[in-house]
């Protein structure tokens, strides 16, 4: 007897299980979290709603917190980005209700959101924060149920102080994404060359000789940067905050508002966190057969009803994640993957290596919580340093890297402060 | 009623279709080719047989030829490499016959080029050299037919120039490979890009903080080397010539043996061009989990067979395009699209705008022999200067970039020799 | 008649000051600053004694403070770093007090600092902290008119943090350091640059195709780092922080520790802020010839004193600033700069665009600190965030650069939490 | 008793010697030459006349072409490139007749040409083209003394293959710049690096956000965009040269014409060997403040009469190698090192270890043409492939760098053409 779900095919399991083994592979540190659950069972009993991406790394993260001894279930926390083989063998192999369809639309998103809440979690895992919104705004009984939640992202961050800033958080949330094994890593490293992947996949354009606009300087924005610029292309970076500004300008970038950017720029790529980045009079300044993605969380950056009202017609797909908004005069702008967060849309996310950190993160940020829920006022917390510290040095172990350590000697001189020059 | 063909699936062609205008938009030199060879008919009458791998910018030379008036067929140059909606597009739409599927056995493979051969053709047109070698080995009675031919790879170059060395060329066959605007910017921009992009697609992993070992630091693996570096990956190269040797040590990579290299590398991929580059003791000595990759013309740079004799077992799929070897001990080593050139297994190839250069060598390059053979002895040509700068500047001109122009004083500096210090 | 002072040679002023003029030209955010205090006084009456690298920037630090209203007095916050000309031309044409010679003994350069005390400040300014240690050790009669502090260095904060963790420090300082438009740019950007300048000055050696060893993965190492790789070497980083460590792996570098590093680099240069870094067992594993620099702070990361004690012999000076110690068995190791940082000692320090920004903090964190040292216990502060971005728009603005501001709409976005996917 | 000489000031010699022992242990390959040289003596009797940059590398050339037994004289090949210790050092410690004196006027600069030709060359050696030049002019007598001759640079290559063409030279040359361990190296990573090293020196700028803008895209000229690159700024390149402007379109960079770079560039570096790349309506168009240098072999990049005659008043020195051309309305243009080379005037030049390919190529190429002079029209040569890659594998060996060899299998592999796919 099959475990409730709503996927697109359980026939596809099997290739979702070698997929999912081939990404275990990767991630060394949370094999051996999940090792330790498995025996000391830290989740017992627990159960965990998680609105993630569903992919191989994300079916990991829940065999992890099965081991602990949670009750898990599963919603896609976006729309496109669910790989619908993991789904099916998560529900298949592990027993794991998941509710994820790739490309399902807006309303069946809300159901399958609406489906993990119904397990009545202890612990909410939310990549966008949209559980937590959820729960805020409609499902407030829940409140009475649950301990404590989990945030991935940068975005949902955002949303959740902004929450605790109003004093309409209802219980504590740990900003896995403000981990410096998370965000130093995952964004910069993971969203940097997936996002490329995820562009190449959908239009296979050489980028050595563009000239790539990247709108926003943070973690994720310089990834992206960095590794367009290590593919030969020709970088412009957009920003608000000065001071993120100018690091792009000492990194060698050329750094103007968008308006000026949209005439030269080839390609288009957001990560910002905000709305309408890229608007109306952008695309109109745009040349023509200009290519805009997103790798933001929300598909929101790229004002795409704008973009339709602009156009004579509605967007025709000419190749797989590429549709064509022509515009008044017969310029085309070229949208990837509907605007939604492109290295997910075209292409399957994060590798799996970096998604490590970020889960072990996810796995000991949920243990962290339910430990300590009871003393945490309602608020956004960040996993302790020694926590933090303790993954990066795993990591490194599982590449057999090994560093120095500080000497007695050195470790004095450090804390002292009398002797001199 | 349809043309000739041996295709997977003529239902397919329509997705193709739309996949061959996309890399139309991206290949302007080549586009003006054809509008200008529409209008002269410069390959009136001529029968031309292509062995190319067919892929949407293949696509579009074809139609480039036929529109100058030449009866084009078209076969696979690998069995693995062929678009099968490129070639049902070529068959249902633009009634080119065509012999390719992909993933054909070996002996499809060789009856396509036999169906290839069968079409009579004056000019051949070869990625690797297998019109030319088979009609020397078996078919000679077509020496009587063929003017030319052309040659797109450094591989086939190298064998014709072995040929000719050999006095065994029977016809003249231009050399593309060695046009700049093909080898300095194909072999450099187009396989770094595409080999990153086939090995992420095949395999996922994150190639940043990754070692990744370079066979070979010719134009085709410098671009590999710089793409890697581009990613964050920490690359090593290894070389048999000192002087390509020094350039990747001032370039800033590690150089040493491949035995050196073996158990310290994450990732390997070949572009050498020669046979055995990674053989059975570096199979051996590399660690667990070893991903190995070729981006060479010809699947003969990675020892399979001898590493099937050392593996325990038949390969298995763990991933598509990722089959484990394990070795005695339990040590899998991992081998990427079977060894064959890993951009067009696992990625989609060349991207369309340096193919344009490459192509439009191949399409004047095909004008010029057929005005020129008469006047040729057989043996390896080069394409004249003028042209292979034409394309240069067709090319820089189609992205919009104006370049300066010598004065009348600066040209004669430059030609004089009276004037001192 | 001549202001109090100890300088090599009054009659370098003139040379001393145009190199202050040259280096205004890059300081425009502190020009703005001294045209204000020019106005508004807000110094006014204050006596400000600084410990700082005597430098044609910090010429323009000292200048702006006397426009300000402060009587100003200099010394050298480090034997080897002082520029003759510029502390002629302060004493010269500006009438301030320097005491500075380079090259000036230890004994000296503690009776450089007595003097600096001797003029009662109000405010100290550190680069190292070398006035706030010896207050607080032998001249705590000072502690009556000491107002606040503020302090340049990584080094400096390190160990004004200790002092106030051990309840030990008397006043409140700033640490200039932790502004961003400080570490984020002086300390990566100017000592990438200025330490590479200071490496090739001093030996002349070609980088591209070197390994040089970094030790450390902060922020001016981090620069150092990327320079070096920018200039074609190898880079080997080793760290004793696994979170920097994986950054630095991530970032394409070889960690490891030093003692596999020693028989592999070069090149090592060690900014770390802490004591013997480099030390005997290291030396003992280097290859012939290999070459260390100090870029910290302090001279105490190499360790000079045992090498000596493993040297057949006095070092020999072979070049300017390079120093060759011979190990037994004949093999040389060359030190650069006597193991002090070797921006300042071989080159000319950090260049002036970067210095403007620092020394921006230095000048308004003066300011900041006279308005507020009332309410501020003793302690180590920050300066306020918007300060901080203030300058880094002022920064932007002086090179031309425009950005981007949020709309309203999406400033409400970044505020809200309400809306969903 | 001393040979005869013009130098500066003999005691500075032994300053020089230091220098000249450092650069040497930076030189193997040279020194190895060196060696063998005093024992076969492969130059004796041979009267070599050169006319190179007198700098510590050039100083251990001379001295092993006197230990191959030549008697050697040296002048100057800049006026402002000579080392005056090192001049020095090879008048009193190796009695070498030398005839440079570092800022000599014009007119010494031919006298010191005149003496060095006075010396009745058996083998003349040149960086430019002068002696050549001179002789072909004005001491035709020469020409039946001369055997051969050898050249160091692009630009007195360019020279020499225009004299051929008109059929003007009159004696065989060996083109040293055409080896490929000259300039894949000494042009690329060596003036690459010493440029920036110039710049640096005459400015101390910052070069992080700074837009640099290179003229050309040779060798030289690649080095030097991709070092600038290095250091963080943001490069335009421009060229005369499809192909070659298209590659730095691939690489990542801006190009456009100079006209166009003008107004946006904060440092402007030739090296084309071309006349008036930087020309009075460039200068018009600059910011304020913008920097000009010159890379290339002759002073003659920037037309510096044309700006002097747009600039209000003669130049002014502002810091050493810095003048200020101030134009009509106030703006200053900043000319480094009066427009000659600047990795000469105002840094060491290229450091040793390139040059020791260089030198070697000049070493060896001597000993070659003397060997080979009698068989050789009035032509330029290149090195043989082979001794160029002997010298390549020497330089790898004294960098403890080993290669692969080819195995027998892919031999024979490489030469054959009858295997298949």
């Amino acid at each position: 007897m099959t475990v409730e779900h709503d996927v697109r095919d359980l026939s596809l399991a099997t290739g979702g299980r070698y997929r999912i083994d081939w990404a275990n592979n990767e991630m060394p540190v949370l094999s051996a979290i999940q090792e330790r659950f498995a025996k000391e069972k830290p989740l017992k009993g627990l159960r965990v709603s998680a609105c993630l991406h569903v992919t191989t790394e994300t079916a990991n993260l829940m065999r992890t917190l099965q081991a602990g001894g949670a009750e898990v279930v599963l919603c896609a926390s976006n729309p496109l980005s669910t790989q619908d083989d993991v789904a099916a063998s998560l529900v298949a192999h592990d027993e794991i209700p998941v509710y994820a369809i790739k490309g399902e639309d807006n309303s069946t998103y809300y159901d399958h959101i609406t489906a993990a809440l119904d397990h009545q979690p202890h612990i909410t895992m939310d990549d966008g924060a949209d559980l937590v919104g959820t729960i805020h705004k409609s499902r407030r009984e829940l409140l009475d149920v649950i301990k404590a939640g989990t945030e991935e992202t940068t975005t949902g961050v955002i949303r959740l102080r902004a929450m605790a800033k109003d004093g309409a958080l209802a219980f504590p949330v740990l900003a896995v994404n403000d981990s410096n094994t998370k965000h130093l890593f995952d964004n910069r490293y993971g969203t940097g060359q997936s996002t490329i992947d995820g562009v190449i996949r959908a239009t296979n354009i050489l980028l050595a000789g563009r000239t790539v606009v990247v709108a926003g300087y943070g973690w994720c924005s310089r990834g992206i940067a960095s590794r367009a610029s290590g593919m030969g292309s020709n970088v412009i970076v957009t920003e608000v905050d000065p001071m993120r500004a100018l690091e792009a300008v000492m990194d060698g970038f050329r750094v103007m508002p968008m308006m000026q950017a949209a005439p030269i720029g080839d390609i288009f790529i957001t990560a910002t966190g905000d709305i309408n980045v890229l608007d109306v009079h952008h695309f109109e300044a745009m040349k023509p057969g200009a290519i805009v993605a997103n790798s933001g969380h929300f598909n929101v950056e790229i004002n795409l009803k704008g973009l339709r009202e602009i156009s004579v017609d509605a967007p025709k797909l000419v190749r797989p994640y590429v549709e064509a908004y022509v515009l008044k005069g017969g310029k085309p702008v070229y949208v990837l993957g509907e605007g939604r967060l492109i290295n997910l849309a075209a292409a399957e996310g994060h590798p799996a290596s970096v998604m490590d950190m970020s889960f072990a993160n996810q796995a000991l940020g949920a243990e962290y919580m339910i430990r300590n829920f009871e003393s945490l006022t309602p608020d956004v917390y960040v996993i302790p340093e020694d926590v933090d510290k303790e993954i990066a040095r795993l990591k490194l172990a599982s590449m057999g890297i090994k560093i120095d350590t500080l000497t007695p000697e050195q470790f004095a001189y450090l804390n002292q402060w009398e002797e001199g020059t």
